[in-house]
């Protein structure tokens, strides 16, 4: 069990290396491309990307040494398995929004306290830190994405539908890339991508506190700008003493510990809640309750969606239960239908969406608007360690088998991850709700940052100008393309994995007999170099759309290309997020024994569509929240090289 | 063989009886909505829904005769086969554009001639009657894809893939219903699909009309409004020169009769260009060269969205070759690797759209843009009459197949058959784009309704006005929700012919054999009842949406609906009808002998790719570019009405 987990281990930390390194040739790039910018500013984004990948890179840690550790506790009992990994999953969370804090406050306290900058000039060098932390946490999703997702299909499709091998076999050479892709995708993507969302919501807030304060009578720009890294703080605080009551006692049912993780989430909901109504009514008087409540507005909607993808994703209702019964009649219908569920369930988080935005802009204006976004991750501590722990408990189901412990073993991490998928999908919820806010957000704010390179109070943005016009076309096929290119990486990684698994089971026919050990090395090598070949051309993209954009079009169209791209971004989001999510859970519903189980046609067709749902719900889907960020970023820091250069273009080609 | 086609032909005709009963009802209840607003309108409404029912019913007509004859042909040579063929399709282009005409000119007649009406006034008037052809296309549309695709899943599913029997093999029992379907989705759908986009392009410039001729100074309201439908005539004119071209030698290869194809299309491109050249410089004079420049735009525009559409799904390229590569291994990576080259195929078109928006625009304003979608469609006579054809070919090698004639006259029906495909990627690119351009010239129109409405010429429109904002996020999912329904329907008549199908084949042993007749019947009717359930609710979301959003939000938000629906439904309505195409072609390229051929593991993994493309790109995708139309004539008819209500509503909330 300690070789398999040691092999994963170091799998996982020689991707890592090799990622980080080219992940270097960009910063490196960028840096000195800021560097003619501003001076602190190349500083900020370096430290952006650190911290991001920092909060990945210790999530991982923590996370492949609790894997082993899990399996273990589980032929205790499920609750020695929960507390172990839920441990773990804790110390990320935490990890992801101490980090978060920390950089904040360490630019703070440089800026404000040592160089003596005004408060209200703060923020904007601050968004090139959260540009850093958003790069970063694109390269991790993409590049973690690509690598399990790539060896996730080939794994399963020549493993266990054409070999007919159980998932997870050590016979099977892709098993290892399997679990090393676990950890470098869904943990260490995970926490990058969750560090961005954090410390993005916090940092758009501030900048427009710091515009918004004008608005507000008796409210100084300096108290604006604190208020959202108040309320982050008072969350994590509550977050921890929320983890506390996530306990059951030995023989716990799967319900009961359901129960135990829902009691810390809404005990530290509920805690947040008070404390950050004391914070406004004793800081800012109760006539700023409006904040408050902007705050709590997106607390609530994070919940909504929450809710609702737990709803269309998890197989205790009624529209993942249908989907299974579409793979009676095969993997088309399988697709059809899922892709179907996905589309519909966009619907109710849009509504939610539009009803968060207006309410908290009627109490706060576009400042509530970020407030909101804060809100909804305010609770991120302890939802990110009900969410961690899940690939931890999957991989430690993945080391049992393969250390052929036990089969109750794996039973009860089974259980475990089954538990997991349930309470990540709403975190997958909070994450994608307060994407489109934070952006939101940033939108307003690159509206203010043209309303000062203008020099204007009202701007002519009008809807039905064609100049506008063409900026949301662009911009509504920004994230298909960038899916495209996401969702091609992966089939081709993918396919060079099956052809390598299928090679191996053919050279060495004593692979499936048992007999000869698989090349596990030579899959991880592949899942490497497809992600690192692979990420390149769409993180790229996100740099140079709103760029190029701006210097032909000018900074209006950006405008209306991030709008675009936002609200059919935000969409096709979720709709990848969640039909993956169906078609996962639809196979453990028919694995659980509906429709004949496994093995059976139907578990087959159900195979089909968790494969094609992979890299919707691994890569594509939550790279593209992290893009819709990463680009309003982008044109914010680059507003006023854009504009130059953009009146250069009109008089070279007028 | 007569039996057959009687079979088929009587099938088609039951179908379309039950479809205009409850299109009836339909067309009864806004009838006496609009009543209440105006005294023409309503009438308007029901000639558009009218004519638009009859372009395709005249076409399913000529269509379901010619087949047969068709395959008679086939018999004969290559050539005689294609002269059928090609007649039918001419005869149905013919007919939509003559009826497209002949109702423009009746109202016009009415109006202008006998009413006395100022023309400034008639086109809002027709903008009712091409509403009625949106929703008469609209049902046709998903009344037809819904019943062809569900009867085509149904027949490949269990008949191809499980009973491993041939294509349009009489013993499957859905044989029959898959014919009807062919008629009634693809020919009747499709024809009244392009009446409407007809109509719709010219009335939607008329109507910009009667308002840019303010702007341009010496020409009047009666001119701007009589410039598209004498482009539209010079069209008509053209293309009935053009198919006097379209003619080859008996001993024809494939190649050679594509040839005679185009030399028809690109003559009657050349002519129109000169004819519309010579009508505003005869009539307008030099100095409105513009409008015939935007109009020449559009054309271009046209063609290069058609040559990149068939790029992308022709097998005679790189894309649509690699995808089948991706078959190989399995359903899911060739379900992926379609996705993502649907995704990416947006790319061009999306390009290609902007560039003659602007060009357009800067050309002649709003009304240029119009005339772009004019231009476009000026060719649609012969476009459609290569376009036509495919299905009459394709349903021609189904008689050929079930009346057991020689192998060479399917082969050579299928030769046709694909040479459709190829051209009816063009026409399809034509429609999508064209699609594009008269939505974009109806939002101008629906600006200018509440310019009128507001009395004030410049509009508050801002982007980033929270109230234009969720209208950008309502739009931008409906398209989404829109093609959910769409599809859930596909699924769910598509399961209920796989349960049939199956169930005829358990009971009844004999059928596999040859000795039992199937029951036909029953398949036409469970795909006409799956039809008819399930395509009211999405067409009612069409109209509902736009009407709800404004008497909630107001006109404004009507707008940003509008703009968010457009541009994220017209990147989608690509990405499902080249993802669709391409899985189509890639099939039929492993049908060619690639990867092992019919019946190979491939051939099953890019049977499902096709499978699920079906309802992609002949049910969703299509219908997405009705909607988008509809909506918009939708808002542009309730304009005032809605703008009242949202008054009330707005004083009974405040």
């Amino acid at each position: 069990m300690k070789e398999l987990s040691r092999a994963v281990q170091e799998g996982a930390i020689a991707y890592l290396k090799q990622q980080y390194k080219v992940v270097t040739i960009f910063f490196v790039v960028l840096f000195a491309i800021l560097g003619v910018i501003s001076w602190g500013v190349p500083f900020a984004f370096i430290t952006g990307g650190f911290f991001s990948a920092l909060a990945g890179f210790i999530g991982m840690t923590v996370a492949t040494r609790a894997n082993a550790r899990t399996a273990w506790g589980a032929r205790e009992s499920l609750n020695a398995g929960l507390r172990v990994a839920f441990s773990s999953g804790t110390v990320m969370g935490m990890t992801v929004v101490g980090l978060g804090l920390l950089d904040i406050s360490i630019w703070w306290w440089l800026l404000y306290g040592v160089f003596d900058v005004a408060p209200e000039e703060i923020p904007p060098i601050m968004i090139t830190f959260g540009m850093g932390a958003s790069a970063m946490a694109l390269f991790a999703r993409l590049g973690g994405g690509i690598f399990t997702k790539a060896a996730d299909v080939g794994a399963d499709l020549v493993g266990k539908v054409e070999a007919g091998i159980p998932e997870d076999d050590p016979r099977n050479p892709a098993s290892i890339a399997d679990n090393v892709g676990d950890n470098v995708g869904d943990v260490a993507g995970m926490g990058a991508d969750l560090y961005e969302s954090y410390v993005g919501s916090i940092i758009a807030t501030m900048a427009l506190g710091a515009v918004a304060s004008l608005g507000l009578d008796s409210i100084t720009a300096l108290q604006a700008i604190q208020v959202p890294v108040s309320i982050a703080t008072i969350g994590v605080l509550c977050s921890i003493l929320g983890t506390f009551v996530v306990r059951a006692k030995g023989d716990a049912s799967q319900a009961v510990l359901l129960g135990a993780l829902r009691r810390g989430t809404y005990g530290s909901t509920a805690l947040i809640a008070i404390g950050s109504f004391l914070l406004v009514i004793l800081t800012l008087g109760s006539e700023f309750l409006g904040i408050w409540a902007a705050m709590i507005v997106g607390l609530i909607a994070g919940n909504i969606i929450g809710y609702f993808t737990e709803y269309y994703t998890s197989d205790h209702y009624k529209p993942t239960q249908l989907l299974s019964n579409e793979a009676l009649t095969g993997p088309a219908t399988t697709i059809i239908a899922g892709m179907s569920l996905g589309m519909l369930s966009t619907l109710i988080p849009v509504l939610t969406v539009i009803g968060a935005t207006l309410a908290a802009f009627f109490l706060s204006g576009l400042y509530g608007i970020g407030l909101s976004a804060v809100g909804m991750l305010s609770t991120l501590g302890i939802t990110l360690a009900t969410d961690a722990y899940g690939p931890v408990a999957d991989n430690a189901g993945g080391i049992a088998e393969m250390a052929k412990m036990e089969p109750h073993v794996r039973e009860r991490t089974d259980a475990l991850d089954s538990l997991g998928n349930t309470t990540a999908a709403t975190g997958k919820g909070f994450a994608i709700g307060s994407a489109a806010l934070t952006a939101l957000a940033l939108l307003a704010e690159y509206g203010n940052k043209i309303k000062e390179a203008f020099e204007q109070l009202v701007m002519n943005i009008n809807l039905l100008d064609p100049k506008i016009l063409i900026g949301l076309f662009l911009g509504a096929m920004l994230p298909f393309v960038f899916s495209s290119l996401s969702m091609r990486a992966v089939g081709r990684a993918a396919g060079d994995m099956v052809n390598e698994v299928r090679r191996q089971f053919r050279e060495k026919p004593g692979i499936l007999e048992g007999t000869e050990r698989p090349d596990y090395a030579g899959c991880v090598a592949i899942s490497t170099q497809g992600a690192q070949r692979e990420m390149v051309v769409p993180s790229l993209l996100a740099v140079i759309a709103p760029i190029l954009t701006g210097i032909i079009f000018g900074p209006f169209t950006v405008i209306a290309l991030l709008a675009g791209a936002l609200t059919s971004g935000f969409v096709l989001a979720i709709m990848m997020a969640n039909a993956g999510g169906a078609w996962d859970n639809a196979k453990k519903f028919i694995e659980g024994g509906a429709h004949g189980g496994k093995g059976s046609d139907a578990h087959k067709a159900a195979v089909v569509g968790d494969t094609v749902g992979d890299p919707f719900k691994d890569t594509s889907g939550p790279s593209i929240n992290i893009l819709l960020k990463l680009m309003s970023m982008v044109s914010i820091v680059f507003v006023t090289t854009v504009i130059a250069l953009n009146d250069l273009f009109i008089r070279i080609f007028s």
